[in-house]
């Protein structure tokens, strides 16, 4: 099946039959895709005002109203409980299983921060000639802890999460001036070139994702990634939780190119 | 006095001493601008998501703690009650006071917002020899309530108010571009030329501000406007807010290219 062709309704339609249940990169080229926080209400303050404070590592798209799985502005016909791929769900702090449906886990007073995901560049990228490794090599981004730090908000603090793409040498301007352009969705990279700069000991072994080939003439470039909230939540261990699974995204009717500013 | 070159922490000082209590415009070119909304604590996470679905009207740049009047990313030195050069006092939707001074207002309960101001890009206008006729002509900015509808979050709702600049006709693209380029500070324009169609009736009568020449070469172009905030608070009717006055703005030490994306 050509995913990155079809429709978000259509990808949509086969994640909810249970017939995609795989990371979401590389599908409805030209759509964003998004990271899922379901919290409970009472977070919710606090978790809001971090994402404003951390704007460029938590780009929020939408929020929902408490109880609501309805996403009026990303997807108005979606239920955000049973059209992601893979769920998780932490429970204080600790992650109690992983899900394909997550309609029977739903609570009244969860609120759900849907996240502007990197996967939706990477379209624009590939337009502009720029390799998107792991897309080749059918993989899951590799995404890594860093020390870089963030501006805390209430209970939440922590640090940056990135994603890496391996660029060659003479594209990372490129690849800079194409994703700074969509700040919604991350936008420009957080740091280019020395991962033990920014806290990575070991390329080889991302903390989410699969590690992928970076060639010689290449350089790790790293943006900023929306697992990083969800690391910030685990941080604070609420009683309660449900998540995306690292690389599978929701997966919007709204195209990149008309994101709100 | 030539306060377009001073340092914020100057024209602070000045307005704290009672020695600036004139509208802001002109003044520390360079630097961002903000709106004041202070509200009561069980206000501000409506507030908050409104100002989330509403970026372009209501672009937040900081949120302070419940009861604090100090800003450590804007302003770390300042006093949000006592450096803005005219507050004002909303009680139950009616304007009750207007102030030189907040401090003896100030409650334990209130959280203050800093919206970004269209102010704070008229230098890059000036730079590239747009020209901006408010400040030509020594008056505060005409502000206008308009029919273009807002994304409603909790109890807040309401219509978007802006903020017009005329410019001649050969210059209307460059207007565009050079402020589209400063999201955080209301960004593009929202409408150019037919005050009608967004429900102007009459521009020589601004619902804020004052009116400005209009010349027969001259497009009128509006921008989204940092007293929306303050319009929607008030159809809710909160017991208590305390604003800024519309014009009189509060001078940040963050420089418009650094403001974070």
């Amino acid at each position: 099946m050509d995913y990155g062709h079809m429709l978000p309704k259509e990808v949509r339609r086969l994640i909810r039959e249970g017939k995609i249940t795989s990371p979401t990169s590389g599908m409805c080229l030209g759509y964003a895709q998004a990271n899922l926080v379901s919290l409970p209400n009472a977070l919710a303050y606090d978790f809001l005002l971090f994402t404003q404070r951390n704007p460029k590592a938590c780009p929020v798209l939408e929020v929902s109203a408490a109880g609501s799985r309805v996403l009026p502005y990303l997807a108005p016909d979606s239920d955000i409980a049973l059209d992601i791929p893979k769920y998780r769900v932490y429970e204080n702090g600790v992650m109690t299983g992983e899900y394909f449906k997550a309609g029977h886990l739903w609570r009244e007073d969860l609120v759900s921060f849907l996240i502007g995901c990197s996967f939706s560049f990477e379209d624009a990228l590939l337009e502009a000639k720029v390799p998107v490794r792991h897309i080749e090599e059918g993989r899951n981004v590799p995404m890594y802890n860093t020390s870089i730090p963030l501006v805390p908000a209430g209970v939440f603090h922590g640090n940056m999460v990135v994603s890496m793409r391996p660029v060659p040498r003479e594209l990372v301007v490129r690849a800079v001036t194409v994703t700074a352009a969509m700040p919604r969705v991350h936008g420009a990279p957080v740091h280019i070139g020395d991962p033990a700069a920014i806290g990575i000991a070991d390329m080889g072994k991302p903390d989410y994702g699969d590690s992928v080939t970076i060639h010689s003439n290449e350089v790790p470039v790293f943006w900023p990634c929306g697992v990083t909230p969800q690391a910030v939540v685990m941080r604070v261990k609420p009683e309660f939780v449900i998540t995306h699974a690292p690389g599978h995204m929701f997966i919007t009717d709204i195209k990149n190119a008309h994101l709100k500013e």
